[in-house]
């Protein structure tokens, strides 16, 4: 941290948002009036030729940066998005990197997602939505507790949707890399315990970072483990399936569905067989949308634990890739 | 009470299963089970020649009772529906009448029910569902503390439904004859607190009974107060809803979906104008089904209750008909 720094007030911090130029519009009034409630003068710019004077930049994909080398003075580099498999192997990012958690915006909105899709698979929704054709015919859903939810992942976002899962009932077991303790959920860890996670699932939820050891971790092997009719939901990153075995297995009449919301290359081409399958639902990934009012609170509240002198909060570890 | 019965297990209860004959087979077995379980000596019969020799009746409609008059010794008429609004203006019905009320079994699957489609709704699914063609699109919906959800009647089935909206975020405001405090829930109650819980709602859930004072309640000026593009959910009875002003109100654009469970007649003819209605999805009397399991085990408790000479639960009141 700079001496120069000791009142926040004194000086004004220079911020490039690296971010696609199209999402400006949305961020603008949102980080301009976080930094000045934070107590900040932050001058935000879109574009530098001084890359030397930058104090941090506020970073999403496809945005004007991919060489950090020349942001001598940058002391962090802030993802507005909570997924960095496209940042974190930059050979030139050597400044730390901070992942978006964002519990009022991102979490909730990938709770309201996750729930929203396990209840329509729950109650049988689509069956009502196509085919109101003037039989009444009730088939009567078996309650929450009798269905079996899995969530993989147990990060920020799954952790969140597990437990929202929990409190409507459901059996929710989870499964991370590392032990966790969920009130209400069944937790399970490492290798073994992806097994048991999986064995007997009914509905299932992707939530893990994609990495070397994520990639393509659901395949025809962990499918066969599910329940016959299981359901699929993919919020979380599309690399983490492998996609001719989800088809296969959907083809097969082993997996009922497989509603995704994130993808190998996105936007999703037209063409792309996910658009035309029977059993597979496109949402166009905005399970978790990174809302800027509260995205640009969280910008605010990291910068200003780092001028403080504080740690920087949920810094991205290089060696495990999330 | 018979003084006969001070020992439950001395003497056998003889109870009348007065549903219709082909629920017989999915209660037989929970029925006996729960008595059993119990303590008690039950003997459940599905019709009889000496209904004078009735304990207790285990009422649905469309059974075979309709003149309750000799059934001079029948202590309780136990209803396997939570609505009673066909059974209440029986006049041959002098013997109390209690309601069905199961957390384990009813609540939890109108919960399930109105959860599941406030967040369809909410997050717009339908649109994903029907539209799968291959155009990305992304829109990102609202939060729910964004979502105005108003819950009409805050009874068993309603203040768990709004209970649950309130835990996954939604802004919730409910409404109820008399004063009701339940937590996250801003509650209104009376002829002005109506309109107050109706205006501006985005979301409208109806869990009232339905008596003389509540049919047609939902007429053309109290769907005029809700929001444009509201959806309104009707879980709770047909005849709450004045059907011409809802098909007016959605005709009109002021509302944008309906989605009905309950109708004035059971089955909905194919014929009826709702089925091909673009924007109303009909669901076949599903969302809070009566579970033989959880609903044998309350008639037993009910019967337990009476038999110590507890006064029974869950009673309905003739004056207010629920």
């Amino acid at each position: 941290m700079s001496t120069s720094r000791d009142d926040p007030m004194t000086d004004t911090l220079t911020l490039l948002f690296a971010a696609p130029p199209a999402d400006w519009a949305e961020y603008e009034a949102p980080l301009t009036d976080a930094f000045a409630r934070a107590g900040f003068a932050a001058r935000i710019v879109t574009a530098t030729d001084r890359p030397e004077t930058i104090d941090y930049i506020i970073y999403a994909p496809s945005g004007p940066v991919s060489d950090f080398t020349p942001f001598t003075r940058t002391r962090a580099v802030l993802s507005l998005w909570a997924g960095v498999e496209r940042i974190v192997t930059n050979p030139t990012l050597t400044q730390p990197l901070v992942r978006m958690v964002d519990p009022e915006g991102l979490s909730q909105g990938m709770a309201e997602w996750v729930t929203g899709h396990v209840l329509r698979h729950h109650l049988g929704i689509d069956r009502q939505i196509l085919h109101q054709d003037g039989t009444w015919d009730p088939v009567v859903p078996k309650l929450a507790p009798d269905r079996a939810v899995t969530v993989l992942g147990l990060g920020e976002l799954g952790a969140v949707a597990a437990a929202a899962l929990a409190r409507l009932g459901f059996r929710v077991s989870g499964w991370s890399r590392h032990p966790r303790d969920l009130d209400g959920v069944t937790c399970h860890h490492g290798p073994d315990g992806l097994s048991r996670a999986l064995r007997g699932a009914e509905i299932v939820v992707l939530l893990l970072p994609l990495t070397p050891a994520t990639e393509n971790l659901i395949d025809a092997g962990r499918l066969a483990l599910l329940a016959r009719d299981a359901v699929i939901l993919n919020p979380g990153r599309g690399g983490l399936i492998d996609d001719h075995a989800l088809i296969a297995a959907l083809d097969a009449g082993h997996l009922a569905h497989a509603t995704l919301d994130v993808f190998r290359t996105e936007p999703l081409p037209p063409e792309h067989p996910f658009w035309a399958h029977p059993r597979i639902t496109v949402t166009p990934h905005v399970a978790a949308a990174t809302r800027p009012g509260s995205a640009a609170r969280r910008i605010a509240e990291t910068v200003a634990l780092a001028e403080a002198g504080h740690p920087l909060p949920h810094l991205v570890d290089r060696t495990t890739g999330y």
